[in-house]
């Protein structure tokens, strides 16, 4: 019985996942110089992390999976990094031992959606979160290093869009100004924007069904409504941006649907290819209410999130390419079966001694094992005869130069660690 | 509202988190010099992908997460790693471009089980399959890995346990001797044994209810009842040991209770503090069905899993220590909230050039962010106050000689990667 993947799901396969990996570093490493630790949380929460409101998003209303396990425990499959990094810093209290908090995840989300090129249902996410402390140099920082990121990456045109949704009071003064707004056109919107109207007129703004109607477009921006705290935390923020000449485009529409940010929104787009109008590669903003509403203080943070599978379509069409994993170092070729135990007892010396090497495990001929071992791209190539093992010695032979010199076998690992450079 | 983690689930927390970073990065190491491949297939498979016989063991018929997703398909969390590696195998044709194709996987399971220490319902596991061929040579490369890996992790009295249950025949010889032996006894069992003596009575022996019943310790063992050709292929295994001296144990009574093992199957113990008589770090063995149950060729393969919160632990009570994070290099410290944007401008400088850098993201005065500086270990102080900030200087100070430097802003970069030899 054949059973192929999930739909939606991809495998990656050995060919491929050298990319991954080295994607995974990278991140690794930017992260680490701006001084953020990884933290881990389960992929699997209780539903009430993702599903807190009243007025849930689409993502959690209609695209998460949700199960009871054997318990009858209401569980999820986290569907975004945040909220369970949010969990588990209230859960182990994490504010009590540092003001701030830096983090980053990488690792898989769900969500049951179309899938489409580059969009799975099991889908791969890094992100940051700086939790703890409020001040306009961190919002940077941010943002700094969503692009920097980008940058290091290879990628070409990034740009970051910013903008502000001010404090919560000129969060409320925008709300009323877009209800108001939007109100004369109640008929005219989606069913789903009727209710949103009231619930959360900031997501008309992004909606999909709406985007052409007039009323979006001639919609009032959130600028318009910060009040002075909230102004003269943004232009320090800009500030900020200006002195480390990050150049940014204010984009006084970008308000991210979800409920929870204030202050700077943003995101990082880069000039591909190929990837049309929906070129946000990641985007974050700040949040003051999230890490209360999981129960914990009235502490604010800052984040960024960042699609993986999406990015790796941006740097295939970017030509952007990673470093490959390294050769083979050596393959051992066998005349005969019986000369399979001995090429088990080199292979376990080279390796113990960081030599990348292999053998044919096949009851193969010596012509076909050494075709998989050119296949297979091999520097040095180690070769086992009767004769010559009566006699202690093999042959080994540089691929590339083609001379092949009779070495020892006791000596093998001194020779192959001294023509590698291992250790 | 506070939220727990889901019950038996856990946090890495990010002062613990690297540990799980320098244990992946060992996996990969080593992995990679053996020539095996990463493969990353869904945590979300099709239930047939597990639920695959009549017979099904305890981890699959009770353990198990399952779920309908919103279309209706019957979905499992993962339960373990070989048989959705399989599943790609097969899927993505790879027996097609290999004769043999080494892979690995490390990643999140998840069973149902009773949580206790070190066992988890969501709970990490790497593992190794060598799929497509059948040679004793890479039953001997499977088992040194496994071996080699744990020595190299520092643990102490690594240990190998081996044993074969031959071909097919020598198996259904063996199952048929274990059912007229268990027969006389079959009221004295447990129910599920009861069941078992039918189905798989292999599984009797690994029965926790009877496992100090006569009639288990009395069993027959499958080494009496192997064929010619199966006890060849064992002793063959067993040379290729003895030639890469690894000392191992044939242990006449394992026989690991999965169903689909055949010939070699083998488990890696260490001597542990306080890991009583469950010391078995990791096993495997070789499968002959899995492939065509899944829908493929008839091709053999061998694996090998390792669970990794068990080995951390062994790893802690060994005090085995992995190297730590690397220390901050450079703290930025600023006398005044204005100076803030030239401490931005500064750190995106050092953190470009790849030196770790930080500073403190709250409105603290110059001795709060001082502490916090120490707190974090950094080697370097940039020491940024109102009087040379005109002058365009900052103090540096290397926190451990404790000498200070006076250097010119624009110099910042130049100084540091020197002192720290970066780039």
């Amino acid at each position: 019985m054949a059973v192929n993947k999930v739909k939606g799901t991809y495998d990656v396969l050995p060919s491929e996942s050298y990319l991954w990996q080295a994607l995974e570093n990278q991140i690794r490493e930017v992260l680490g110089q701006y001084n953020f630790k990884e933290i881990r949380t389960p992929i699997m929460e209780y539903s009430e992390v993702f599903h807190r409101h009243t007025e849930l998003s689409d993502m959690v209303t209609k695209e998460t999976y949700d199960f009871d396990d054997r318990g009858d425990r209401k569980l999820t499959l986290r569907p975004e990094g945040t909220a369970g990094v949010i969990r588990s810093y209230v859960e182990n209290k994490l504010y009590t031992s540092q003001e701030l908090e830096k983090v980053y995840y990488i690792g898989p989300n769900f969500r049951y959606e179309r899938p489409q090129k580059g969009r799975y249902r099991q889908f791969y996410q890094f992100g940051v979160e700086a939790i703890g402390t409020v001040d306009s140099a961190l919002d940077a920082e941010m943002i700094i290093l969503a692009y920097d990121f980008m940058k290091r990456l290879g990628l070409k045109g990034v740009r970051v869009k910013i903008n502000s949704l001010g404090d919560e009071e000129s969060r409320q003064n925008y709300r009323k100004a877009l209800e108001d707004h939007f109100q004369p056109h109640v008929h005219e919107l989606c069913s789903d924007c009727q209710q949103r109207i009231t619930k959360n007129p900031l997501r008309i703004l992004d909606c999909k069904v709406d985007q052409k109607h007039k009323a979006v477009k001639e919609a009032p921006t959130p600028q318009d409504y910060l009040n002075e705290v909230s102004r003269a935390y943004f232009q320090k923020v800009l500030q900020h941006l200006n002195a480390a000449k990050i150049s940014y485009e204010i984009a006084h529409k970008l308000v991210r649907g979800l409920d929870y940010y204030s202050h700077t929104v943003f995101e990082i787009e880069a000039d591909i290819e190929g990837f049309g109008a929906q070129n946000a590669l990641g985007g974050g903003g700040r949040y003051q209410k999230l890490v209360s509403e999981l129960g914990g203080p009235d502490l604010g943070g800052i984040g960024f999130a960042c699609g993986m599978e999406r990015l790796l379509l941006a740097l295939e069409a970017e030509n952007v390419a990673f470093a490959k994993e390294s050769e083979l170092d050596a393959y051992v070729i066998v005349f005969s079966e019986d000369l399979k135990v001995v090429a088990t007892k080199i292979l376990y010396e080279l390796r113990v001694s960081g030599v990348k090497a292999d053998m044919n495990y096949t009851q193969k001929s010596f012509k076909a094992q050494l075709k998989q071992a050119l296949k297979m791209n091999s520097k040095y190539l180690i070769i086992l005869g009767d004769d010559e093992y009566q006699k202690g010695v093999v042959g080994i032979k540089n691929t590339k130069t083609e001379k092949q010199e009779e070495v020892v076998i006791s000596k093998i690992k001194k020779y192959m660690t001294e023509k590698l450079e291992k250790k």
